[in-house]
């Protein structure tokens, strides 16, 4: 990808509660979250030049399309390109690439992304980590697949239960302090280590859960937006990519991601040492940690001493999933990726209340979805940068 | 959408034969469609920098997710940003005109969009014509709806049966010259009248069948072009827009397609009489009459008397679905906007064999997806010129 001609900038931000919403429908909810957004870039509906609407599950639990066109017909907006958008759990991500993608490239001046899903399972089916046509035929389902990834880095790495179940402990931790999560209650190891095994070593509160909710993020040329000076989020780097797929390399890091990162860090002109937080792609415990060292916070295979270590809490060196995470905040898949932008935007205009990371100037947003060979079908890596905020330190 | 900094070419087009292809998959035949576009374009997988797949119903139908990196991954092609798109039956279309967004504006130079249904419906279901959670609850199912819009037609218009039916049989006549079309048999007008009755007054060759099939465009920058001069075919306009779903307008034309070939026409600087050909979203009878209309092929209310003319046929003044259109063609909806270009794309070239239109050197796609209030849920145009045609009429 060439370099783009100008900055992108995140003009709002919104989200619903996520948890389960009985009776509210995919439009309902991603009306909330646009609707929210809106309000927070001081923009009226008829100022949005384009939108992508994210689903990764609408289409096959619900059995609804073009769920965009709902629900921005339901919002008051229309006769705009609208373009739904699905790639699994970077669904939302995909829909914030594509709008950052319009602004920075000078398509259009206010782009919408907003991601929305219900991720009720029927009872006794599962959600297919590869095609229904091959993979899941073999068995090959994100529990079970992530239970292999765990043993191998345990293997590898000398990785231990207590350390992954510490990825669940702190981000129940920091759920507690955030309203929008689906879970409020703090968890301790012995109850993570105690819950029931669903594919060992991970057990029940090792693993996400489904949810449904809905995000929103409106991306904006500079003069668009309301607040600049300590407000004003840049987008310093949007990278989506997908997997390279080889089925010989060891099952610790996927390669997608290592290159995402490097691409993010590149285009951002940053490091990990520059971060404040980041959002990652927690859907198991042991994913956070493979998480942490393709971004660099610490070596290859010491995931999960620094997890132990307290530097990934609120209040350590650099805070990890402070919003909860997948883990607590809940992943309805379609909305995840903007959810975590929602939470670096917080973060990084100081509002994020008990959660706030002070000074936080500079976040990442990390997000895989699907599975094929050995590695991801997409990564997407967002970087923010609120250049202000030095001056609020 | 300001104005694009260069031109997006087609470097090539694919497709599979259009009907049923019982046991294969999604990603066999968006596989078969991207070899022949590459083949045609004389690009190796790697070449590929971003990819677009689309498909309406593999999501709900199939319960396919991550189709795009399925059937990359089947073809070589990995590592790059692949983003699935669901756009109803203007899917195709929709990713088309982001792989174009993205040569035109210099983010790629080389661009893949696919495109992929299978489109058995299970015994006893309809396709949703709106929201599974409104709409369809009320029985706004797409036979339903069209048969409405017909009947006002009818009344408003002075349209007959008998000109309505006459779109099955031009369309039908082209199909019998298009190899990869579902369709290669005419039908007579007595045919298509007394066929068993839909949704009066469309009968059942009134309507476009479900069709299994996949296609491919390949956009590139005029760098990574192999056919020159007489081979190239540039994409004058591309044009996507939603409805403004105003219920109180009356059915016989959508405000949406109005606005969006307007558009197209002054992005290309040209208007319906520079059209050799158009490819137009014959899902119905009556559809093809409005679409008419709606590209100032003739006046409006005008469409019925057009068609019984000739003038749409092969060998008349503008031909209209020299493909065989959705009506013989067939229509996998994820795949029919593409086909509609890989069409054009042929007479452009020379290359339409016995369905060739003399010296085509413009030729315009409309498709249309869903429906909502009184309106497309997207609508799509583009316009394709080769500007070195006239050298061979």
């Amino acid at each position: 990808m060439t370099k783009p001609p100008r900055h992108a900038w995140v003009g709002g931000v919104g989200m619903t509660s996520f948890g389960r919403h009985v009776g509210r429908s995919l439009s309902d909810l991603g009306r909330e979250a646009c609707v929210d957004a809106l309000r927070d870039a001081g923009l009226m509906p008829a100022s949005v030049q384009a939108a992508y609407c994210g689903s990764a599950l609408g289409a096959s639990l619900q059995g609804e399309t073009g769920i965009g066109q709902s629900l921005l017909w339901e919002l008051g907006i229309h006769g705009i390109p609208v373009v739904n958008v699905e790639n699994a759990c970077a669904t939302g991500a995909t829909a914030l690439h594509l709008a950052w993608r319009d602004v920075a490239w000078g398509v259009h001046d206010v782009v919408l992304a907003v991601g929305v899903d219900k991720s009720v399972m029927p009872k006794g089916s599962v959600l297919k980590a590869g095609t229904a046509q091959l993979e899941t035929q073999l068995g090959d389902i994100f529990p079970g697949l992530f239970a292999l990834i765990a043993q191998k880095h345990m293997q590898a790495h000398g990785t231990t239960v207590r350390q992954m179940a510490q990825v669940s402990v702190k981000n129940h931790e920091h759920g507690a302090l955030n309203p929008l999560a689906q879970f409020n209650k703090r968890v301790t190891i012995e109850q993570v280590l105690e819950s029931p095994m669903v594919a060992d070593p991970l057990t029940l509160f090792s693993c996400c859960p489904n949810s449904d909710g809905a995000a929103a993020v409106l991306v904006c040329s500079a003069d668009r937006l309301r607040e600049r000076g300590a407000g004003a989020v840049r987008v310093a780097a949007s990278v989506l990519g997908s997997g390279d797929y080889d089925p010989m390399r060891d099952l610790t890091f996927w390669e997608s991601e290592l290159r995402t990162v490097r691409q993010a860090y590149a285009d951002a002109g940053l490091g990990p040492q520059d971060l404040d937080l980041a959002e990652v792609h927690d859907a198991f415990t042991i994913s956070e940690i493979i998480h942490c060292e393709a971004l660099g916070l610490c070596d290859r295979g010491q995931g999960g001493p620094l997890v132990a270590s307290g530097a990934t809490a609120l209040g350590g060196r650099i805070p990890v999933n402070p919003s909860g995470g997948l883990q607590a905040r809940g992943h309805p898949p379609g909305a995840s990726g903007l959810a975590q932008v929602f939470e670096i935007v917080m973060q990084l205009r100081g509002q994020a209340a008990r959660r706030q990371v002070d000074g936080a100037r500079v976040g990442l947003a990390q997000i895989m979805g699907g599975s094929k060979g050995n590695d991801s079908q997409a990564c997407a890596v967002h970087i923010l940068v609120n250049d202000e905020a030095a001056s609020r330190a």
